[in-house]
């Protein structure tokens, strides 16, 4: 982390290592890796390898497909290096990254695989990897990641998860999980397959499920377009919307945007980080709210929420705990949801909501604790409340003119990557609560909240700055990574999914894993691998 | 792992650490741990902590008590010391451990939680806990394994869970899970409860749900016995078999018990695993059954089974492959198995059958790779086919006279930790091949299990030895821990369970913090624990 600070914004104009070709219903995502384009020194990013900058900008291309495109119906990944499609995560750049970069290098990665299936899901685009070369490692996990798969029949290019035979480390990027859940093959061959270095060529790999189709190189283009065809048909012209760039100020402890600002006590190993409402007349037409574009306050302020948390897990390691305040008329925030809902039939509303959703998830999954603070003044209402129900815990003063508010859009609009609302992971034992908390959509005071079960604790005027203080302490006195896998284990309660297979189960192995000495000791397959010393094991198995 | 082999096998003659009393249909256990009675060296199991070996002794008390005392409708499990219940994993024992150890001593305490949870659901015992005094970590976890707990009110006893606050590692014997999931304790109040060194007290963990009541100490007995007598009306009396001592023959590369024969290749770092089918005439009746008792094949093979896993696991740690083998007479196997189910409704034989599900699924959980291999007289038949279906890959003859075939029992008799049966997540993405599979039950030769695809690979004679003999090489050539992360990953597709959760997903975090500095380095809490110097945190976020 002695790198400098690591930007997650980017546009198509400034991408190095990535082009987005727009054709009418088709876009096109060409990978182009640029060698020496790094983000960090020590490597160079040969063969398509990618490091977090090349992801980064893949994460924009199908964020900015989603908002500035919409007629765009199939997005088609390929590359534009001879004979190889991506050759996954760029192993040096693994071996010379600390245990906590390589962890949120994964999981971002990860989140943007399952941006692409969100896509894919939520907005009916159909992903296209057109393998025009080897796709391994991580190149198959992006692969796998589309709805459709096709690869070149060059009796030499294959797809492959070469990471265990070859480094000692697990294909964690959804690829095992995507394997046997996603494209339920069977669990002999996934076996195989995962410890075969070299993969599977065209028709084998057809016939174990791992592609949907091969084509000799002469063919190869002609019948990629020809599925594109079959598939791009029915798309309505649609006018998009400009993703503008994020304005932000910063200061050594600060981070403010327009509506979200960041406030570092580093002392204290702590954050605050406050969502403000928006002020004055907002729009209530799906006209209004294209012409305002990203200045619209969900969008806009979602965004810069979603750039934060980036921040805080890459930029800002020793920050251990993230106390969620809101701040503004909660009458605003509610109007906001009344009008996305009455308008969510309408692409850009729909595309709003879902991102809106994402950046919730991305919230779940952030290894730091949050703390929901509500005081008088606060606006955890509607979509704001979720802020707070996504949080380890909630302190809420009592005897006050605080309140909490629910809307149409805490009741599906935002699911957990569980598939449950984070009202009803919050009620499993008591799902009439929801009827009770959805019945009357009136403000919660304190004692109501407190009742229906919706804060954690109540302290009055009295008790609460020392209890605030004591808590604040407390937490981050603990064991960082005890609280890690802590929080990742009482956050997802009842059903799973693939997605949290991904992120509970494969991550946790591959991050135990990222801390064997089999992989990343001295002797480790991480260490070694392209040196001319060899990996040696300790055989024991655990 | 240098101390000496250790015996999984034991009885309540023996027990030095539990006291199990049968008054009628009422089984009491009672926890009395004597401090020196230790497995290992350097540490005291002072206030009722445990080792592997208290935990032995608890995985055969329960599973006496369903083959010996099936008259018992209740189990009350308590202590004899006083003020204390239990204070889980002893810390000095876990803080002298090997990596390895620590993991497996975790894998199995949660395999005997779950044999209590699986007794209740299957048999319909109810599990009490009556903590008449503190109940922390593992000892409110073996609690919440049980299906109500009851706390003493003398305004001192508390549960707690406070591996996090005090050991920097997580409550991993399903403790965070169980919170959740089977409790379904809402998520904040987990959070707050996990983080509570000193825990809950009657009301409040009542209030919380973290137990289901609580009594005055001068009342305490009086109240458990009182619940006790409602749940243990309409008991039938029924006559237990013996459950007798297994009998084995080792030598220094071998482990032969009757049926189950261990050849250990040191060298090549595997294991052959032969299981033998029954010879000559076999009961058909429950009558005779009863009377065979623990010598009926099912029953003993199985038990023999399980020992021979236990025995790999913990004190063979560099064998990283077993080759699964079958010898004897398919047509007894299948006879077996239509015995089993004609009488299933029958205590004992519903208990063998649940029995052979728990050992297979110790088989699916056990951290080492295993590749069945099908030959001209093997006999992968009915039961013995789960050890195929539950292998990561097989090999089968081609052109030869070995088969496979199927019973009733495979379709649901043996589920799996995800629920499902090994043929069900064998053919997820094609269904209807159960119908196929289950169609007409007569052997299948290697072109027909090859074309269901019932197996993985199918060398000639030619290519049989050299296949087999490369397969292993390259298998036992791999990362030992990249081949857990992996093989935990590609087991459980579909579904997942409390019980897979537990194991998938709560164990790869408490894997992952079992590595971590900040648990078991020098300065870390696990390895400070109880002594003058002091833990101290690198405070990054992972």
């Amino acid at each position: 982390m002695a790198n400098p600070e690591i930007l997650f914004q980017t546009a198509p104009e400034q991408y190095k290592h990535w082009r987005l070709a727009i054709d009418g219903p088709v876009a096109t995502l060409s990978m182009d890796v640029q060698e020496d384009e790094t983000l960090a020194d020590g490597y160079k990013l040969k063969l398509n390898s990618y490091d977090l900058g090349v992801d980064i900008e893949l994460a924009d291309a199908v964020q900015r497909i989603r908002f500035e495109h919409p007629e765009v119906r199939v997005v088609v990944i390929t590359s534009l290096k001879p004979r190889i499609f991506c050759a996954g995560a760029n192993i040096y750049m693994l071996g010379s990254s600390s245990h906590a970069f390589k962890v949120n290098f994964c999981k971002f990665t990860n989140e943007t695989r399952c941006a692409i299936e969100d896509d894919s899901s939520h907005s009916g685009r159909r992903y296209i990897a057109a393998l025009n070369g080897t796709a391994s490692g991580g190149g198959y996990e992006l692969a796998i990641a589309c709805d459709e798969i096709y690869l070149v029949d060059d009796g030499n290019s294959a797809v492959s998860l070469p990471e265990v035979p070859l480094l000692g480390v697990l294909p964690g990027t959804g690829g095992l999980t995507r394997l046997v859940d996603k494209r339920k093959v069977r669990r002999d061959r996934a076996d195989v397959f995962s410890t075969l270095a070299e993969g599977l060529k065209g028709k084998r790999a057809k016939e174990w499920g791992l592609i949907d189709g091969y084509f000799p190189t002469s063919k190869f283009q002609e019948s990629i377009d020809a599925r594109v065809q079959q598939l791009a048909i029915n798309a309505a012209p649609t006018q998009g919307i400009k993703l503008t760039p994020l304005e932000f100020e910063s200061t050594a402890d600060s981070r403010n945007y327009k509506y979200v600002k960041l406030k570092l006590n580093r002392d204290q190993r702590y954050a605050d980080l406050t969502v403000h409402a928006p002020e004055g007349p907002q729009p209530t037409s799906a006209d209004q709210i294209q012409e305002l574009g990203a200045a619209y306050w969900p969008l806009q302020a979602y965004r810069e929420l979603d750039d934060a948390l980036l921040h805080l897990r890459v930029n800002e390691p020793l920050i251990g705990l993230v106390c969620v305040r809101t701040a503004g008329d909660a009458e605003n925030v509610l109007a906001i949801d009344e009008t996305l809902m009455a308008n969510r039939d309408h692409w850009l509303v729909r595309e709003i909501i879902a991102h809106m959703a994402r950046v919730l998830r991305r919230l779940d999954l952030t290894a730091k604790s949050f703390f929901a603070i509500v005081e008088p003044g606060s606006c955890f209402a509607g979509n704001l409340l979720e802020l707070l129900l996504a949080s380890d815990r909630s302190y809420m003063l009592k005897d006050s003119d605080a309140s909490l508010a629910v809307s149409e859009l805490n009741q599906g609009a935002f699911p957990m990557s569980n598939g449950l609302t984070r009202m009803q992971s919050r009620f499993l034992a008591e799902p009439e609560k929801l009827d009770e908390v959805f019945g009357d959509k009136k403000p919660f005071d304190t004692d109501e909240a407190e009742a229906l079960g919706l804060i954690t604790f109540a302290p009055d005027d009295l008790d609460w700055e020392d209890e605030i203080r004591v808590a604040i302490e407390e937490r981050t006195s603990l064991s960082p990574d005890a609280l890690t896998g802590m929080e990742a284990s009482l956050r997802f309660a009842g059903p799973e999914t693939m997605d949290t297979k991904i992120y509970g189960r494969l991550t946790a192995w591959q991050n135990w894993i990222f801390q064997r000495p089999n992989a990343v000791g001295p002797e480790g397959a991480l260490t070694n691998y392209g040196k001319p010393t060899q990996a040696h094991f300790d055989y024991k198995r655990t």
